[in-house]
């Protein structure tokens, strides 16, 4: 098992918060990781024009920029809210030339149980910023998360769904792809297959892994190789649609956030060679 | 919201480990609940031919009887193992005239990462008891879980899941259907139509709530009302079925497990009344 041949990317967040933006992008470098995924909260502390001047300088492609969405919204002022806010993360993510603008559904709306009203608020929403998106030339990249997280987090929660949302909306927008989320779907193979009809639409692949147990809902996850995914077969899947990007590593995890980041880079490293 | 007509039944496990059988069976009486859900362990304490007599004895309907299934397994004598203790669980549900086996998929087996194997072994399982089942006149019924037990619990995630494998076996299956474990997909609507054109394939509905925030994976579960599910709307699709039978309440809760029994059930009683 493990033949991955992608280039490798980290998330900051696995990292998180022991490193800055500089930090991490000094830190990929070092270890010859070529990409890197970043989140708005550090990119805008380290200021957008100088995180994109570091980024630039130390040669790193930019897999991914976390995060927007969450379109839903109690109040037509929240709704109003969320799509400026979007429009500011697209210009970040302009700025920075990442690959895509990973986009979360957003949770039900305080008060509601209308959770296919949700749904619809999100692709209502992300149909309204698609124009500046295109015009900016930012992909909006939708990230289905596991089911645990459809009612306050992430209302979009299967391959499928984000499948039908690249259908109804066209042009420039895609799925990031997280074995995480999905690797329980029996459906995962064909809607991968899907995905794979339109030639770009898996925008990225992020890997970490399932552990049993799972302690938390949020900062359990696993590195590579220590859970239950079958991290190979899924990628496998994802090569055969043609896809010819990064593998991004995202692992949400109190246990590695505890560990010295220059080891955690190196044990992905690793992980990445032999187990994914 | 809130017109359930059906007659209310109590999972046991709603009480544990506060009630004996005997306590939960004269407990449910004592509230005029008509149904009941036994856990092996409770019965077996009991002695199941007591058991049998005190149920009868106060008129209850037994809704389910917990819990079989989990076949796949490390080894093949694991596997012969789980199909024994499968027959046991059979002769206990027709002792005690359970309206249905409630079938957990299992999780995936020790030392392995394939999942749709682990599947496969479920439905092979299934397969090889069910004469046993069909002669003892106990209806199997699969009850899909949430997939954040994908890998330790129960293998079988979605309704399509256990739509496809009523139809695979045929007679004597059906599904226990737990708006918990089946709120959250996109499909369910579709899925209980599809469940629906086969009388009597639904054998068991199950209520509770998905709080928000959610703290524990097995244990955080909301008395109805209390948390985002619309039950009411997914009662009102699994009632287009033609369903007639409980409304069965079931909570694993430490908040609730801490609460005097009496005063759970009378909560269950008017939460069914008005929110579900």
């Amino acid at each position: 098992m493990g033949s991955n041949a992608y280039p490798l990317s980290i998330n900051q967040v696995t990292m998180r918060d022991r490193w800055s933006l500089r930090q991490a992008v000094e830190g990929c470098a070092r270890h010859g990781v070529r990409g890197i995924a970043t989140w708005r909260d550090k990119l805008q502390e380290c200021g957008i024009q100088e995180g994109a001047r570091i980024i630039a300088d130390h040669g790193l492609t930019v897999t991914g920029h976390l995060r927007a969405g969450m379109f839903p919204a109690a109040t037509p002022e929240g709704r109003r809210k969320a799509i400026d806010d979007n429009k500011r993360a697209i210009d970040e993510a302009a700025a920075i030339k990442a690959q895509c603008l990973v986009l979360l559904g957003g949770g039900i709306p305080e008060g509601s149980k209308d959770l296919a009203g949700t749904r619809r608020m999100f692709v209502d929403g992300l149909g309204e910023v698609l124009p500046y998106a295109r015009a900016a030339g930012v992909k909006m990249a939708i990230e289905p998360l596991h089911p645990m997280y459809a009612a306050d987090r992430n209302c979009i929660n299967l391959l499928s769904q984000a499948n039908d949302i690249c259908d109804e909306l066209g042009e420039g927008v895609g799925i990031t792809y997280d074995v995480y989320h999905l690797w329980w779907d029996p459906n995962l193979k064909a809607e991968t297959e899907r995905a794979g009809k339109v030639p770009g639409r898996i925008v990225a692949f992020h890997v970490c892994d399932w552990l049993v147990p799972t302690k938390d809902f949020l900062t359990d996850r696993g590195m590579m190789g220590d859970g239950v995914i079958d991290i190979p077969l899924i990628r496998s899947w994802v090569e055969e649609t043609g896809y010819d990007g990064f593998c991004e590593v995202e692992i949400l995890s109190s246990r590695w956030w505890a560990e010295d980041p220059d080891k955690v880079i190196e044990t992905c490293i690793e992980r990445c060679r032999t187990v994914c």
